[in-house]
């Protein structure tokens, strides 16, 4: 891990990204910032307490004239490092409602004075620093996603005008497969720029030749899926997908649902929209996202393709850079690749060793970014992961054979 | 059910009951009335919002001219009258961070604009009147327990220096045993005033003659039981209470906790209270309160002595009304009854007839009334009722024998 | 309590009672006796361990010869008597294979050896004694009605013809309203015979003059509640039962289904009987069993009826035991009333106080008797308790208004 | 998939894989034979009836003179295959007493005799009765460790002493640490023998350098980490393996508990063993077995090392197949790597294709073979998968760095 040592530099970056996720509520009451939609989703408030809670923890030097206003924050915001002690419980995230948004707020211009300071008087670790910025990023774009599930709960279905949103890319091309040979290939981070512990050591990996999609599955081709039966056929299915569609009644994408018309219509942050509509191009021409591995894996044996594995995607990226639409920006994309330990894998030292390591178990790899991803903050050899059932990121798919 | 009907008397009578409600969230934010703390209890925001539903729903006159900021408010705030239409998840309550409390008020205002133009042009139902600011008065109840569920869940027990609260009155007095005759007795709402249909009709009913404790049962009695290993011992339990003390793990009644030094304390909207401390008489002479039924049972058969019925309450309370201490005011106080339909019952007509009947089964039926019942609205024949887990609400006793 | 004490009329019944239990399994394997279709119902094999076990616990004198075959017997069938220590959990039962059915039916000899010894040389406690048998007998309604349960389950839906079963009674007869005067009555147990402790003491009840149905309810009358919608309005339900129809996704009796002509039948232990089929009237015209006390309320109230109490009934059955039919034999009749203590009850002294005392609450009363229950086992003051979600007893119902 | 062709030796093995399932259920009960301790482990009798199902309906030829005894076992015994329709529920299992165990016994017989004769006349597709072999075989392991799930359950801890168990070998010897050379090295099945379609095609693979045990991980070494307090610390587990040993109160292996002097045993078909113990070395150098995936990786790192990959087992199995102690026969190995598709496989082809890749996802890999596992059924390609919380099969761990 290797951070910029300008410090002119580094504070004009520490503003930006911690100014980024304050753009991020704007639009948004204390009230919006503050309810949590299901456990896995955590509130506005929290996301900008916990960012904050990070810096305190592990980035502000020792002996910086910083003091917190509560000490009970370090447990209250604590997400999940056991070695700072029980972190307060997941679930009940929405019930703080006290410190409340201004005092949350208030606590952040407390952390960045004390950052600040110790950034200019060269005190601070600069490995610390920007993981603590990348952190913040990670939790930007949960932010967004993490509202999303919120306000898709809310039967007024509001559009969130004062809401930034990039528009995603049409993938109206034709889907064209591109080759990528076999051999040995390197995987992972390397070079002098940032990258999280799960991305190293780079190594060398043994593919075999296959073939990748030019582009992601749009929500054209998903709505064909599921007129030719895809939610009722068990033989498309993982088994425990298929427990997964029984149990949920699962009929279409988080997010979809049908109107009167027997319409498809899909909710964003901007509000409804016609997913059935023959006229509607842009928006049935867009990526399908926000599906479970088990949708994702499901569309791609009815396609007859499956997905790559994540060592198979980073190869793609790195011959095809330029041939293959969408890498980054739209939709995170689902991998065959169950999220494991690189060969020679070492978590970083110290409490922050918890970051990524002790998650390398029933989870999925995800490749490149999504339309919420921080401008910036996306790699080739990024690592995202989720468990299989989980639909409230922007999860989308490519496919290989 | 009857109301009074000189229009000055009606205006200052809403007037009061509503601004009442407002006065309850003095000091609180928006966030701190938006959250719930379990699916039992309801937000602030959303009692101010359902109680102007009541008047919407049922109250303001069919031609009247007012309109509804928002038509699907009509769903989203409906509680249980399944004859409206299905009612918006209760669970999912916390998540309705839209429309804000702003806006809830402004309903208020426009509802009370309404109202208060129907009342004095005449064309209200002065019963349906006055059922809608007795709703109103059982919400503000709530109100207050709701709040205390919410925050006693926050790891900063929040003290809220601005909400008013009555102190809880002493039952430091000795416990005197009073006698009431055996032979029939008039239970239920007689006379002009209002009372819920749950009340009626007044009937006659046969009791056996009984003694009735003279006050509350203690805090300062009941760290006794516990001391005596009351929560340890099946055989004071009925099955299911013991399988509740298991499953919860319970060894005190809620909002209870040990400190370090093992000493007991109690979490109040005023912060906390110490109770093991032998000096503080005041606090130990209080009524215990949020009790289940289990608990409360539990004591009782400990204490030797047992829980009173309903009519026996009732019988009590009529003939002993000046030597019973804390009949209201301090805590609702469990009997011995299954909440059941008086014989004769009758639900009110139309669709205010879900507003009590349908919940006859598997609850127990309350007493008196509590510190947090609103001035005005207890009486003898009322009946609360609560499913023998809760321990939300201000559950006390008073013992029988 | 009183029993006979004649030795020999004693012995004999004593043979009578146990030799009754094993007739209950005729015809049934090893296998059928050992599986447990529900954490409610229990195995045939228990029930036969657990009636011994009571006598072994409660019955048989101190010093008598007798060794029990295995001392983990006394916790393996204790069902919930806490003062005998705490029981093997109740939802394992069905994994119990060891003991076998053979140890426990040698287990049965010795008890039976040292009971009939301690009958005959007169150190038996004669009360100890009935209530050992009486225990018997409610065990061998339940050995009916827990088979049921698990060969209801069995997609062979087997037919068991060596089960002897009693023909239901037919309810064609017209219902007719027969009227109860008001007034002061006598409820609960007098007299010289046998009852649990429940049932007394025997004490005076002031109920209003009603009207009560001279049948039950036929499976003809209920399946035109469900061809009125029945189970689709959430008026005609309790809101408890509503919630209990959703969830269940419930839309006819217990045992009940559609086949593929859209015909209802209904499984019983000698196997599937049609019942949409006009001609079927025998079938049609029996009574309806296996309703939920949620389902007996909405039917009543779709009728325009309602439960009667159990004071209600118990004073029916005194004056009208003639005009009454299927007082007894047929099904047990849902009351209105929650299950409590009579004034002055006090529990059976010792041990076997947990016998009744400690399930008064979340418990709604049944009055009569089954076709399941043992002959010389009902009587008019005998109280059943069911929670009132459960389904797998012989529950019906007769209206009152 | 290859099979041997002469028909004599393919009756030979027929018989003798058939016959050894019956040799398995020697001593046991029908009962002992009905019962199922959870869902995911099933009864006895389900097996023996599963493993001819699996026959008549995929292996008997179309035309052969056979007829089942009933049809609609094509449902009650169909495992998971949705290609055949929608099977009997998993969790149910236990409550099928019909058929009885002689009736499966007798239908293993009507399906022996078809076989036969199809082997016979050479009528039978001889990949498919090498399948049906090996799934019996499967099968086989699955009925001792489902007995002893069941076992364990029942208080009276019974030692099956007819059922015969080999001695786990001892693993007393010090562990050495085998080197592996990196490079590119052969993955999966090649050759004539039978393999599963999860370990084709055979493929290469590029590891790096790394060393492997010579031994599995004992009991006693697995006490070491409980004494130092292994189940206490956060910090050696999985995030998700921490919540599970919460949730559990999980402070020990399966089937492991402590007694009154504090001593720690075990249970196992043969009884209970004494594990605190110091006289009892030849248990406490048994290698450690029932253990989570979470355990074994916990152990891993707090023992400084890891597990291997699945791939860096197998090329160990390959070059040290002389120098690894148990390689087979002790116990499963769990792996570090999820259960995945190798590169380029395919399901098998027809109804039978649901046999292994539809579980892929949320399951880690074992290796090896253990005790239970019939006598010629382990290979060095052979991958077994578990979900990372089983416990009920004999799964250990063998360290790599």
């Amino acid at each position: 891990m290797r951070a910029a040592t300008d410090v002119s530099v580094l504070v004009e970056r520490y503003r930006a990204v911690r100014a980024r996720s304050l753009a991020l509520i704007a639009g948004l009451s204390a009230e919006d910032c503050a309810a949590q939609a299901m456990p896995e989703a955590s509130p506005q408030k929290w996301h900008l307490a916990h960012t904050s809670w990070f810096f305190e923890t592990f980035v502000i030097p020792a002996g910086a004239p910083y003091r917190s206003p509560d000490q009970r924050y370090r447990h209250l915001f604590n997400s999940y490092y056991q070695g700072i002690g029980p972190p307060y419980p997941r679930a009940q995230r929405g019930l703080v409602t006290r410190p409340s948004l201004a005092e949350v707020l208030a606590w952040r211009e407390l952390v960045d004075d004390a950052m600040l300071r110790a950034i200019i008087n060269g005190s601070v670790d600069a490995a610390m620093l920007e993981l603590g910025l990348q952190h913040e990023q990670q939790h930007q774009e949960l932010m967004r996603t993490d509202l999303l599930a919120l306000m898709a709960l809310n039967p007024l279905k509001p559009a969130l005008r004062s809401v930034e949103l990039p528009a995603s890319p049409s993938a109206r091309a034709p889907l064209r497969w591109l080759p990528v040979q076999g051999g040995v290939v390197r995987v992972g981070h390397a070079g002098d720029g940032f990258c999280f512990d799960n991305e190293c050591p780079a190594h060398e990996w043994l593919i075999q030749p296959f073939e990748i999609a030019s582009r992601l599955v749009t929500q054209r081709e998903y709505l064909a899926f599921m007129d030719d039966g895809g939610y009722r056929d068990p033989l498309h299915w993982l088994a425990e997908g298929w427990d997964w569609v029984q149990a949920g009644r699962r009929c279409c994408p988080q997010y979809w649902w049908r109107g009167h018309g027997r319409d498809w219509s899909r909710y964003g942050l901007d509000g409804e929209h016609l997913l059935s509509d023959e006229e509607r191009d842009a928006e049935r021409d867009a990526p399908v996202a926000h599906l479970s591995y088990y949708e994702a894996d499901a569309y791609a044996r009815w396609a007859g393709a499956r997905l790559p594995t994540e060592q198979e995607w980073e190869a793609a990226a790195r011959v095809h850079a330029d041939a293959l639409q969408a890498l980054f920006g739209a939709c995170w994309q689902w991998t065959a690749s169950a999220y494991a330990a690189y060969p020679g894998f070492r978590p970083l030292a110290g409490v922050a060793g918890e970051y990524n390591g002790k998650f390398m178990v029933n989870q999925q790899v995800l490749r490149g970014s999504s339309l919420y991803t921080p401008p910036g903050h996306a790699r080739i050899s990024y690592r995202n992961f989720l468990p299989a059932a989980a639909t409230w990121q922007r999860s989308g798919l490519r496919l290989a054979r």
